[in-house]
């Protein structure tokens, strides 16, 4: 398999800024994030879309300023998280409501309306200089335990959000991580027409 | 429950003109993409974060040059969605991988991850001029015979793109639809910390 590794490359004309600049972090500077940055993160993920404007998203929030919060969310993260989500300035659990207010049937696209909340708020975030770094890697039953989350509900992610740490004079793991190429398929991997693996020619 | 209307006011700092603009249009002028707008907009899609950077989208893309290719995918909408669906400029299918590439087990958050995509498609299409509207009325089992997806993909959207039509001096619903205030919840109702439905005070 094919790849590139320079988004401004890929197309006749470079995407956004706000969609180049990003990546998910593993080395996060350990400081607070301002509330009204963290306000304003919030407030663009939910004005995504969602199917009928359900709004299906639900956030349990945790600032490093408040430790002991912090920890317990924390500690939702599988360890391989925990081990570098320590240092984010906010961590963020996403929930999903899976049926839909109106009627009670079941929200088909719930978890994908997350996905689009939570990638408004990433865009937010980069506009404010800050990154953002999201983990399927989150222990679910603890997560309904420990913020008595119902039936009905299913955490899907978390998002650790903050101010990454420069990987420039470092040589672990995770600053390699973060100085790596950057990676995707060629459209002709997964963008078709007319029928199922035939290259769309984009 | 009540509902904020206008974004600009629900934080301290407004969010991104690129996600405060968005809206998903009813009304579109029935003309083509450009081909080089459509092709970043892909780009932008796969420059989303994914777990284990899978990469789990799929798409199927139909330019509305194509009358054919094109009303073969419209065919594959709900009928209230190809009412309007059919004046968009590109119409495209997308299809998650349900299992990991590297390992063959299940990725619970596949679908989320074409939710991320798909923002960040939107995210360009607004840049560009363009709007999109996603759509989770597609007709699942037609989408898969017409065009051969297997198993261990699943249909999850439909994406119309192209020039939102001014709704000015029109009255019939859609246009009103179009003019409408759009209502998000407050903070109150989605962002909680300790516990669940316990305001974070955002």
């Amino acid at each position: 398999m094919t790849a590139d590794i320079n988004p401004s490359k890929t197309a006749d004309a470079p995407i956004h800024d706000l969609l180049s600049k990003r990546y998910s972090p593993y080395l996060f500077e350990a400081k607070a994030v301002e509330s009204e940055k963290l306000a304003t993160c919030l407030d663009a993920a939910r004005w995504a879309a969602s199917s009928f404007n359900e709004q299906p998203w639900r956030f349990i929030v945790a600032t490093r300023d408040d430790s002991a919060a912090f920890a317990t969310l924390l500690d939702c993260l599988v360890e391989a998280n925990q081990s570098w989500a320590k240092n984010a300035g906010v961590l963020i659990l996403t929930v999903a409501k899976l049926t839909f207010t109106r009627n009670n049937t079941p929200n088909r696209v719930a978890e994908h309306d997350i996905g689009m909340a939570s990638a408004n708020l990433v865009v937010q975030a980069t506009a404010l200089g800050l990154h953002a770094h999201q983990m399927a890697g989150i222990d679910m039953s603890k997560c309904r335990h420990t913020y008595g989350i119902p039936e009905g509900y299913d955490p899907v992610t978390a998002i650790a959000l903050g101010y990454a740490a420069d990987p420039a004079g470092r040589d672990d793991d995770m600053a390699k991580r973060d100085q790596g190429a950057r990676q995707r398929k060629p459209f002709d991997e997964w963008v078709f027409a007319g029928k199922w693996e035939q290259s769309a020619g984009i």
